[in-house]
């Protein structure tokens, strides 16, 4: 059968149109999903999950720390504030967040790689803050600039990825207080599609954003989104003011703040989904309120990350199950507020790209997908806990994330796709292989992995080099890397980056904490 | 905070809770599944590809081929008969199978392991089929009687299946005519759990199940189902006779065929899906009805394989996305035939239990999961395009088996999983380690795999030796056989059984083909 299917027509002609293929730089700018959401649970137990919230909120509340001015924030929208403890009526932090936008642009310096945020669309980014890489080759280190650069590169040259991310992994080799100035010229100056800034200070966020003025212009920057900022809650149930300062810092220049909890159920939350998607709410939502207030209408998403925990040695997991399905209800939940809504996808506590590596990843990277996940970083490199980049996973993911595309897709209904033609011509007992509508099809009709082995054994064993997909994957990036040539960058606007960071750099002395 | 966890009441108790439920033999006989199917298909869009399969079914016909006793059975109902070819009015089969069970109950042995096949219930049963087994130390070599009942033994020993399965690699030792006879009492002698007999032949199958009945009783039997029988649509649109000869056997006994087309797309059917699910359906369902037909009554299981192929080198492929959200689609029909529904999960292309092979695997899975199986082959092992049964992906499989046990469970929403108590305990800024509420729930929390390391990569590294998921699941089944302790098996039967086998096996000369 494989024989006979080898030499057909159909094959050989897939085989060179896969090379064509190939050679096209890029896909789709983002996704736009042709499957519903999977919705488990009913409107009963949604408003109960709210109104727990709600209760959380007004009972319990929030802390917002060492910032003043959010604390002011609350007070002049009618919270009861007491010290940094604030207290919402049920329903107050929905009204304020109906101010924000339910889709927005966030544009790219390349306009074609512009990407919709928000709706049916689907938006795949890197994995965002390891201090770690590894590789097959050197094992784990702490990652340096030039790794941040790598993984930049690797992100633009795949098709399968929208966005280039942020923080892709700490350069641990440039002082703290100056790394976002090289990872944001890093961005802009390996990548053509949209990115994330530093949310460490405020006077890192401004500068982030103040280097995207550069790049597109102050007045662009004022009225659209250009750059995003991933601000995280300090679970249970605290604002610190380093996030909320940098948080306001996008808001006030329009860019959007991606809100996002890490509870680790059982530790920062409880070990009950229910209870944890509840508490994920309140804090988010707060968050998003937060935004509105520093500037009504400012972008926002509603972002998401529930975890679990190993009852043997009481680590943190990644890519189990209870997680995965919760996120279906907190997509569910962050559609009632009409908000874009952040997962994270393809993570795993392995500490190499293995079969644990790739099943977690994909149990953790199908829930977001199926959740209704409109931005879903994390989507490629991510290993060790979040401690890791992997070289090799994130090529594995990447490829992956070009499965996916396939599968948004859904399944077309049409006098072409039923195929009653094909039927009348092949008959019984005969095949398709030659048929006018295999002809006509057979170029978009499947996915086709660079990655995947699916070669006969023989042949994988004896051509092939008997290899796993992680050695694979070493092959590529590196080849990857090689061949990388840096999308063209506007010389002056390039100088005048370069100007701001020297210039930055040399106002203060390094810092390392 | 990994420290803090570690030390933590809740992390130390989990542990030995943990072992305790290490050292219970099973889980559920099987699963009720409290989350809902995820259904993408509109009404509309149903009924398009159902009238496709009733134009396929009514103009371009199936072929009955060395079977005049099911082309007898069609001329009595009323089918256009031409020769080998029949066709159907459009309803006909939908009618004639409407006197199928939407739900039945396989007997095993233990009767605490009897199975509910239909309805809200799933089923995970092992791979089926492989000439070829392999493993990390002795590569791949042709399967053995030994290698059959090895995986027999890990099968039984998993509290995350449910099903002894069948030909769960082939005995190549073992001469062709007389392989059933091994496999069947090697089902009964070392597993307690519901199985399935042979359908390589009429006579393999009538030996099967007289077997089931020397276990059960015959009059047992002729009531009850105890016994299933795979059979394999010869696609497109042809069923052979030494299939149906076989399905009939085991309905005429009233014993559950399992009605499965394999469809490559572009070879054994249309490379668009719409198109490969509507011959799917056609397939299928004239299958199921001629089950009843045999025997009206008689439980049936519509069963389905869609697959894809390397556009590069015409080979199968398998755990790709067009297949997996195509079986989306097969749940939504089949519950409209109000027909138990087969699907298959955990398939790979890959020749190592590597991160090619559990993604892959994963993909379909959840395909399976969330398109509404009640029963799901190739569970654990599959590998190699099928080719081959591993060991080390089959305990890596039931590990995930069990992980999905916890996603079964969905979302429970009530005032204990709402937690509200627990943000009074705890509030703000401090954790729910020890909280009451965590104390009451985290023995049944979350999901904890036995395989997966989610240890910090320094005790990873010196601790575990830097294991990936493969080596770790090779120590596994090692250990797993060495400690196999059969269930036992009252000894009157067990003779009468070996005395059929003896029989049988000298009642005919060995046929190796």
């Amino acid at each position: 059968m494989e024989a006979a299917m080898t030499e057909d027509k159909a094959g050989r002609r897939g085989r060179s149109a896969r090379r064509d293929g190939a050679a096209k730089p890029h896909g789709v700018p983002y996704i736009v999903r042709n499957i519903p959401t999977y919705d488990i649970l009913s409107e009963e137990n949604l408003q109960k999950i709210e109104r727990t919230a709600d209760r959380i909120l007004a009972e319990v509340g929030i802390e917002f720390r060492d910032d003043p001015f959010a604390v002011d924030h609350w007070k002049r929208a009618g919270a009861k504030v007491d010290g940094v403890l604030v207290r919402f009526e049920p329903g107050m932090l929905r009204e304020i967040v109906s101010s924000a936008p339910s889709v927005f642009t966030q544009y790219a310096r390349n306009p074609a790689n512009s990407v919709q945020i928000g709706g049916d669309n689907v938006v795949f980014s890197p994995a965002y803050g390891s201090p770690f890489v590894m590789d097959l080759d050197k094992g784990r280190r702490y990652g340096t600039i030039e790794d941040f650069r790598n993984f930049i590169k690797l992100a633009q040259t795949s098709p399968w990825l929208h966005h280039s991310g942020g923080t892709i992994c700490e350069p641990v080799d440039v002082p703290v207080n100056k790394r976002h100035l090289d990872m944001v010229y890093s961005h802009i100056k390996y990548s053509d599609r949209a990115f994330m800034g530093s949310v460490t200070a405020e006077e890192r966020a401004e500068d982030s954003v103040e280097m995207a003025r550069i790049l597109f212009g102050a007045e662009f920057v004022d009225q659209n989104c250009v750059i995003l900022g991933n601000v995280n809650v300090n679970s249970p149930l605290v604002w610190d003011g380093t996030m909320t300062t940098s948080l306001r810092a996008y808001a006030r220049a329009n860019q959007a703040a991606v809100i996002v909890p890490f509870i680790l159920g059982g530790a920062m939350g409880p070990v009950t989904n229910a209870g944890a998607i509840a508490q994920s709410y309140a804090e988010t939502l707060a968050g998003c309120a937060l935004t509105q207030l520093e500037r009504k209408g400012a972008p926002v998403i509603f972002g998401n990350f529930l975890s679990s925990m190993s009852l043997r040695s009481g680590s943190p997991t990644f890519g189990t199950p209870e997680p995965a399905i919760g996120s279906m209800v907190v997509g569910q939940l962050a559609r009632r507020l009409k908000l874009p809504l952040r997962c994270a996808g393809n993570f795993s506590n392995s500490k190499l790209p293995d079969g644990q590596a790739m099943q977690e990843g994909l149990m953790s990277m199908l829930s977001a997908i199926h959740c209704g996940a409109n931005f879903i970083l994390h989507s490629a490199g991510f290993l060790d806990g979040l401690l890791s980049m992997s070289y090799e996973k994130f090529v594995m993911d990447t490829d992956l994330c070009g499965a996916l595309h396939s599968y948004f897709a859904g399944v077309a209904v049409d006098d072409n796709t039923l195929a009653f033609d094909a039927f009348e011509e092949v008959g019984p007992g005969s095949h398709f292989l030659g048929s006018a509508h295999t002809m006509r099809n057979y170029q978009t009709a499947f996915w086709d992995s660079t990655l995947s082995d699916n070669e006969p054994f023989e042949k994988w064993s004896e051509e092939g080099g008997s290899t796993d997909i992680a050695t694979r994957a070493n092959r590529q990036w590196k080849k990857t890397l090689e061949e990388f040539e840096a999308p063209p960058l506007d010389v002056a606007v390039d100088e005048a980056l370069c100007d701001f960071v020297a210039r930055r750099k040399a106002s203060m002395a390094d810092g390392w904490y």
